[in-house]
């Protein structure tokens, strides 16, 4: 048996206006932790409420997920823009989904950067700035979700706000324990039951197995998983039962 | 001398990115309310922040200026949407400009329907319900400002929502007390000394003379000034100055 | 047999970025004449750019399908907006997607409006006008589908454009040979047999049964058929085929 | 005297919906070659089609100036995107204008990017690949202005297109005939005596001097005049007189 806790994270509300794309629904019932769209990459307002109060009905935290303004490439265009206006929009989107999960009984837990925003507040220190700066301006005590080592975990503690490392039970990992670039063949791991095998070492040991078999530590608060691909919530929800199985308490402990 | 009280505000933080609009730091000077763009006809985040701050460094009360989603149209294009769809937009424009005049160390003190919502929530009484519960699910304690009769103020106010009815000092009216619609001849008042006339008699008498000299009752709590033509802030001050010293209070009292 | 003659049409392209709404592929593969999102409502450049080749290959005719500018509410919100700009837009919209269609070696076969403003154009003669002069600015060519006796047909005939009828296989007529109203009960015909059998009584004899059984004459050039629904596609193919087995020729006769 | 023929370009239609930067009118009536702005930064459809009249009517040409899809940051957001996707949006953004100006009697007769895009095509040739793409895609007799020696020129000659090159009358020139980068002292010049000097010099003998007074070597068929500053128009219409005084041609030569 462990003693071991985890979080579980996934992208939602993530459709817009006549467009859908992940099932929210079925996904609240598997995470502790909800990524919600906040209407710059997606999420319409309609929604981003809908999901507050089905995470609020569960118990599912309810995550602010911050994105450049930017519908058209769903946020995955990296950009550069004065730090100034992005620590404004970080703080905007944060106020707007606020609103909706106050209004259902709960409230915003964390702040996760979402695509290229995320990609670059890993390296690049200005923007991770700007990030932190944001999220001081909506509540200086939101903690924010990236991965271990990233610039803008750094920049969050010495702003005094608290960080939640993620990992990823599908994404395969150096020795230096970051992820294999996508595009590296093995990079995304596809077999089931390896992504659960993968979760399992990831929550109960702190550690999992590169491409070519050497352990690696990859410590992390919440397993982020994915959503939007055929599928998806099936295997997310058997990583779930996976982890309970093996006496880890699932749980957005913060 | 009179112990009447009136509030001032104008619309501010009508720029969007490289596009300004209004003076927002004159008018910040003249006004005791100032109606802030929340982004979704104008306002963008790092203005909203720049603003509350200076409405708040001058005792400036903050209100949501919410619109429909339109930057082509400037919230001006009438529109017709599903009720829970304009409800959550709502709410999320108040959430959003929540975050900066809270980090601005103030609060929003109001909600007043823009452009074409509020034409349309002064008679349709579906959208004007729509309105009432965005803002029931962003903050049941803000007051909703509308002219005086409307069916967004009737809807408030069932709803428990305190009203703030507001007239025009460079507007004319009709003997039912209703705005002479523009397009009509004399429905704008452009000479200087009949705006600051309407202004002193409205807000010291609550009432005001129609274009054929006949008397009629107005009462409001807060005169709407314009920020965005040529001369509209000297215009603004010369409002203020003349209420000043006719001894009305000006104040957002609320 | 039967000398007649029809067009088949449905609404293509209707994704954004990241979301997917049709199978533009199987529909490319039904229809005769496709309803290309421009951008407005839905519809991202590289999706246009697609479908125009692929409409291309097939032969399928290249419609811009031009609504107000939506996207959070795919162009279903009603809206006003002054005559002069709304005809700009639609010539914008027409010449954004005439790019593709001349790349893919095509062009720009017909204009229909989509959501609301079809709706809007149906009867009310300054929107009419306006989508007309927007025709006229872009190609005076162009022919514009909607419905027999819409405002929009006429003023296009007034304007020497010529005017493509359309009559829908799953929409229920009044004896008047208008639509019922949706939300009426049996509006929508869902039972695939009678869309089939609809689809042949309106190409083959230009009629059809009203809900309590009276004939009425519907003249149609094109048919609509809708694809965005499950089980959407494999309808459109079975009335396609019905058409073609009855002896009907289906193509997109302009 | 001299034989000199220069080409004076400005950025128009920089505005959108409610809100205006240029002065439109003024610099039609100073500049040869208008790069008019097409949706994705600045320039509504309506703007974009007045533009065109006005260049119409004066004899000026027609630019296309592509842009990032970027209200919110005016096309000054570097940005990433595939580049099938930024291809596809320099397309649409040409067509749409084409229509415009076929409608006003004349024809787009070049492609500029602007703002972020113009930066990056300078030296990204993966995006300079993208855009020379786009605009084979709308049509490939179109000639692309760009600074000389850019990755985008390269290019386009590459593909067989036409270059522009451009200089600029208040920027410094490094001894390599490159920009001296915003920031520098220096960097831009605001004696509007050097201005119309380094104007002259550029024109009549493809030279000018950097800061510390060496001589270099600039050729360029354009000159690029700013027009959204204070006193820019009239600082622009000094340039073209002082052209002319020297016996320059000042025209679109292409």
């Amino acid at each position: 048996m462990t003693d071991s806790v985890i979080d579980l994270n996934a992208d939602l509300a993530e459709g817009y206006g006549r467009w859908a794309l992940t099932d929210d629904e079925a996904l609240l019932s598997v995470v502790t932790s909800a990524n919600v769209a906040c209407g710059f990459h997606a999420g319409d307002a309609a929604t981003m409420r809908r999901v507050c109060e089905g995470a609020a009905e569960r118990g599912v935290a309810v995550g602010a997920h911050v994105a450049y303004q930017d519908l058209a490439g769903f946020g995955r265009r990296d950009m550069r823009l004065p730090a100034d206006e992005l620590a404004a929009e970080v703080a905007y989107q944060i106020g707007a989904l606020e609103v909706f999960a106050r209004a259902a009984g709960t409230k915003v837990a964390y702040v996760k950067p979402h695509g290229a925003l995320y990609n670059r507040v890993v390296h690049d220190e200005e923007q991770a700035e700007a990030v932190v700066r944001g999220i001081v301006l909506a509540d200086p005590r939101l903690p924010v979700m990236c991965l271990p080592g990233s610039a803008v975990l750094r920049r969050a503690e010495q702003a005094g706000l608290d960080g939640v490392t993620e990992a990823f039970a599908d994404r395969a990992y150096t020795e230096a324990g970051t992820l294999v670039p996508r595009g590296t063949p093995g990079a995304v791991i596809t077999d089931p039951r390896k992504v659960v095998e993968q979760a399992l070492a990831l929550a109960t040991q702190g550690r999992t197995t590169t491409l070519d078999g050497k352990p690696v530590t990859v410590r992390a608060r919440s397993l982020c998983l994915h959503g939007d691909t055929p599928g998806a919530v099936e295997l997310a929800q058997r990583v779930r039962t996976a982890l309970e199985t093996a006496g880890v308490r699932v749980e957005a402990r913060r």
